[in-house]
């Protein structure tokens, strides 16, 4: 077992804790203080469940007389009110009282979909991210945003609604296919150019580290990624401003999810792709020069992460850009790099973004 | 226009007034403290759009750019999932941003919804009621708690989630049909037992002059019932514990309306019933005398609302209780009249329920 590492958010009566490390999801005192219920219920999904749902039950059973399960079908497509349904199914089903706690085991969307289940079910109950994908570990079980996709827009409908306790078994990233490893490390390296170029030199240093998953590297990747995330919620929980600076490459990215339709892409290869979009309206805005472009461009590469756009077509990118959460009375906002390590929010002219598109698409 | 009266909410950083008087809708000025933005969305409902919407637009059109509406089917058995996306269709295809502000326009079905919609699109926009029924000016507009119902239960998915106003326009209560004027009295009518009894003794003494919808009857029984709502949701918003009580008669009668069917019995009728049945519990558990129970039980007949259940039949009624969001452990918890004024939650033998129902139905 790697040495533990927990991170704190601090988030007043909200506050709680992500423990990091090997072997800590068959650990029945991982799981010690959480508040005593008559039943859990582990929302997984249909790959994540014969490779670690036993682990988790065997944890803790002893908490918990009943510990039901609902499996839910996997990817990013699946984001959806229907399957969120089926979790109300099981709660209800089962009885479930408003002290049930929802365990999310699995990645970021069984942890998007279980989070708002949990905000939502009886309007509130407990629930613990056990994330099982790097992009989970580093990003998405963190810091209380929980949504479905609309067929008109990624994470429409959600809420903000803490867990009381994050596990990030650094084993379960053994199991991950390489797709979605690489879609993980797209959130690691966001952290860098938004907020830490010493983590930026970093990962560059140990990229090949992280691609063979080297226990050490992953745990400082994750040990790190999860404190800038903390430090950033910690001042901004409901993004009234300096947490969107998290979006980094993520409007350009949630338009080709929509545009391609949910699961085609994954959510991090297509936030790989708009970092590079992004960085390159950053050179063009001015902020940032050519080489750091290109640097950053590089490293996403050197992840296995797309690093040009599907051809969706700049007036099809703009209209799916317009509806996104950041967008104010039509005009869409884009996560911008004011200088290595530090970003803004802020719009563009539509030219510009239209030549972002053409140097970055198809 | 009678004189206006203003309820606060408190709720710290979540605190906001409810304004009751007549002639308040058409008013501009009324809405003066609502936040700048560029569009609202009037969510309203096709019996109410008729007589109000008009009213609504002319007093805020000035304060937004764009007002949207979106027109719902009247009715609780349209108080689910398909209708609450009829909401987040709209806010979607007009490209509504996160400062779009939501008005609630009509009873407790479309404030329960439109206030999800509000909490859940894009994690939390502004939103104001405008409860045009005497069951919403009373208590479901006021303190937050929005839901949509789960065939297998009522108000099972849905949030805490404050508006910024309440705006209570007496006026509007005059259009309303006889069965739901009455099944909103059943709402004023329960703040007496639970918390104030000089409030039982004058609504006994006025029931008539409410029955015929004088204006100053009106304006005192919504500022008291308010006041008293905001007095309990002010110590526990979020349900702990003392809110509780305001279930007073919600537990039977939940049962009641998942166990017709929603629609079959209005809410406010299946609470006046339901407290008859929790009125009965409470003697048989002594807490209250017979002479109480008959006073409470005479005071809802007078109020045209049913006295008696339908015959579900005790099995069917204990089922549908045991998944009422109140249960714990599968405990069925009732709210209880300590002493006439007090209430508090607590089980009961089946037996015991078997022998209210027994008593109160068919």
């Amino acid at each position: 077992m790697s040495p533990r590492a927990d991170v704190s958010i601090d988030l007043g009566d909200r506050s709680y804790s992500i423990q990091i490390g090997s072997g800590l999801l068959g650990s029945p005192d991982i799981f010690a203080g959480l508040p005593k219920a008559g039943a859990a219920l582990i929302v997984t999904n249909t790959t994540v469940k014969p490779l670690y749902a036993q682990r988790l039950r065997d944890a803790i059973g002893a908490r918990y007389a009943k510990v039901h399960e609902v499996v839910l079908p996997d990817g990013e497509a699946h984001k959806n009110w229907e399957t969120l349904n089926a979790i109300f199914d099981a709660l209800l089903a089962n009885a479930c009282d408003r002290k049930t706690v929802i365990f999310a085991l699995g990645g970021g969307v069984v942890g998007d979909m279980a989070g708002f289940a949990a905000a939502s079910y009886m309007r509130g109950v407990p629930f613990v991210q056990v994330p099982t994908t790097l992009l989970a570990q580093v990003d998405s079980s963190v810091g209380g945003k929980t949504a479905i996709n609309h067929p008109l827009g990624k994470n429409m409908i959600g809420a903000f609604y803490q867990p009381l306790q994050v596990v990030c078994d650094l084993d379960t990233l053994h199991t991950l296919p390489p797709r979605e490893f690489s879609a993980g490390l797209a959130e690691v390296i966001k952290y860098g150019p938004i907020a830490d170029m010493a983590f930026l030199d970093w990962i560059e240093a140990n990229v090949e580290a992280l691609m063979r998953r080297d226990t050490a590297a992953l745990a400082h990747a994750v040990r790190r990624s999860c404190e800038i995330k903390a430090h950033v919620v910690g001042q901004d929980e409901r993004e009234a401003g300096l947490r969107a600076i998290l979006n980094f490459g993520h409007t350009f990215g949630h338009a080709i999810e929509a545009g391609l339709g949910y699961g085609e892409w994954l959510h991090g290869e297509a936030v790989g792709c708009g970092m590079v979009m992004s960085i390159e309206l950053s050179q063009r805005l001015g902020t940032v020069d050519r080489a750091f472009a290109t640097r950053l461009t590089r490293l996403i590469e050197r992840a296995g992460l797309p690093v040009r756009g599907p051809a969706l077509g700049p007036d099809r990118y703009i209209e799916l850009m317009r509806v996104d959460k950041k967008a104010e009375a039509g005009e869409i906002k884009f996560v911008v790099i004011d200088a290595p390590g530090h970003a803004s929010v802020r719009g563009a002219p539509d030219a510009l973004v239209r030549d972002v598109l053409a140097a970055t698409c198809g």
